[in-house]
């Protein structure tokens, strides 16, 4: 099959691989409708993660099942389904308390920029396109679906996290794809203020489009000027960090008003936490991986029913042969977010 | 006034000090009945935190309202009360979110250990001992009153912040007075499994008298492995970091099931967040100085009823003038905290 192989920092290739095949009675492939890049595959596309010479890169995808191991019981050949980046079992003492990006028998995908994709947990970790079979998805929706497998739930995660309620303030810092569909999640919980900060235009049109209600271009002390203002002076009652470098993380922290939570979901990088200022204002830290089965019932909900439409942060769509040119584009900051069709 | 005071490390004497006064028109003065020495206290007598010589220590005591400014309208001379560590006006939007250790007119109580403590935002901070009045206090519940001025909400805050719900199993890192009283706090809120790491005998006779029903009497790796035997490989549902150390909060997020949260009051030295398993295990960190007068009513209450005696962390009573005898007991392990009768 092709499938995106990362080679050296910047050097990714469309390469022929052994096809993505069943190895475990409870594994399932998936030939690929669209597959996209992650903010995180940039770690390793810049150096900034150790690289395995030639692995295969992507965890991102929708598409159809094409085979499935003997102990699957749910899913069959020709269903169109989510593919969570992470998979699960969904019946662990973890997944059952909604952390299935800790579930006992945790797997992730591997070649989602892919013709195919092994899926190992099939029963648990997929979840059905309702409607759609043999590959016949609405177009239309595809964008949606795709943001479904990370993007979606890792910004939802991250306002859960953070307890974004009804009729609060809530703060998003990074505008990129997670930290926009951060914005939409709180837009969607309810919260009255979403304040995003960007200083992109694209990404604040997007930013708006999900709801948000303010956008503060300035970063550091400006950012937070703008929040104490916005607050009348109190500080966020939720702030979303969707990045994971230190900046980023001493911004929520700074922006958060006391016994407020900090919802993370950026892997982080470098980051120090702020634990004097934690521990003298109550400020508390909560998220992680995104637990991305737990909330796909419901998004896919919101996604069918055009309340939610998260495949807008998709801002550029290509074929998977140009896959080098879509990583090229997202590290140089010219798409938000690229869907790659194989 | 008789006062302790700090002039180096290790040397702690009880010093002539002018009086206490009312400065502003929301302070009042309060005759101390009984004040104690804390575990943070410490810091400052082993020289580990900065020492301003000669000045006043102190943060907890219990007494009699002797002046009030002219401002304060709730409290009068004669009433028994208890005395917050943490001042609060307690209307601010801080207190009223329930954070009132960042309330917008915070003080801190600065000669606990004397005859005369000032009390700022008096009407705000100041709790009344029911059916006790000039200085007529039942001397048995005395201890357990002076509990309520910071070591018993603060267990109590860890409790909280940790989430420690019904049924489930709490693990309280920490067998200093906070840690017992976290004990304490996490039995009355319903924990089935209540365990206690400590390797001193008679802190183990107080977690036990408050309500642990495991023991560990191991460190780091031991502790670990007691705690997965216990929840059956699954680690605890809420974990109380009563010490602040690196190690303490280590121990804290290994114990820690995924999804849980640490909540953590002692205040933090030389702690690094172990970033990487909060965000794999999603494993959240809550807590700070505790909000003592927001748990105070109901604690107060419980006190009263004799529901809980957490007094009990008294171990050593002395007169206020061997006080330097009670830092160096504490700071020698010989006794788990120390009560000082002026």
């Amino acid at each position: 099959m092709r499938a995106t192989t990362l080679h050296a920092p910047r050097d990714i290739r469309l390469s022929e691989v052994p096809d993505a095949a069943v190895e475990l009675p409870t594994d399932a492939v998936v030939r690929v409708l669209a597959g996209c890049i992650c903010g995180s595959d940039l770690w390793p596309y810049r150096g900034e993660n150790d690289i395995t010479e030639g692995a295969t890169i992507g965890h991102e995808c929708v598409g159809v099942v094409e085979e499935v191991g003997a102990d699957v019981r749910s899913f069959g050949v020709g269903d169109v389904v989510v593919v969570p980046f992470c998979h699960c079992d969904n019946t662990c003492v973890h997944c059952r308390a909604g952390v299935q990006s800790a579930c006992t028998n945790l797997g992730v995908t591997r070649s989602g920029q892919a013709e195919l994709a092994r899926v190992t947990q099939a029963d648990g970790s997929l979840v059905a396109v309702p409607g759609a079979s043999d590959g016949d998805v609405d177009e239309e929706l595809l964008p949606s679906l795709l943001a479904l497998s990370d993007v979606m739930p890792t910004g939802w995660h991250a306002a859960v996290s953070a307890g974004v309620t009804q009729g609060g303030t809530a703060v998003v810092v990074g505008d990129g794809a997670v930290g926009l569909c951060g914005v939409l999640a709180a837009s969607v919980m309810g919260a009255e203020q979403v304040v995003a900060l960007s200083r992109h235009q694209p990404r604040q049109d997007i930013a708006r489009a999900f709801g948000a209600t303010h956008v503060v271009a300035g970063r550091g002390d400006e950012a937070l000027e703008a929040v104490r203002e916005i607050t009348g002076g109190v500080g966020a009652d939720a702030v979303l960090e969707c990045v994971g470098t230190d900046q980023a993380m001493r911004t929520a922290f700074d922006v958060a008003r006391p016994g407020s939570t900090v919802g993370f979901v950026g892997v982080p990088h470098g980051v120090e936490l702020p634990i004097r200022r934690m521990f003298s204002k109550n400020v508390g830290l909560a998220g992680g991986m995104a637990p991305v089965r737990r909330y796909l019932p419901q998004l896919l909900d919101l996604v069918g029913s055009r309340e939610i439409d998260p495949g807008l942060v998709f801002d550029l769509t290509l074929p998977l042969a140009d896959v080098a040119e879509g990583y090229r584009a997202m590290d140089e900051r010219r798409a938000v977010k690229v869907m790659l069709r194989p």
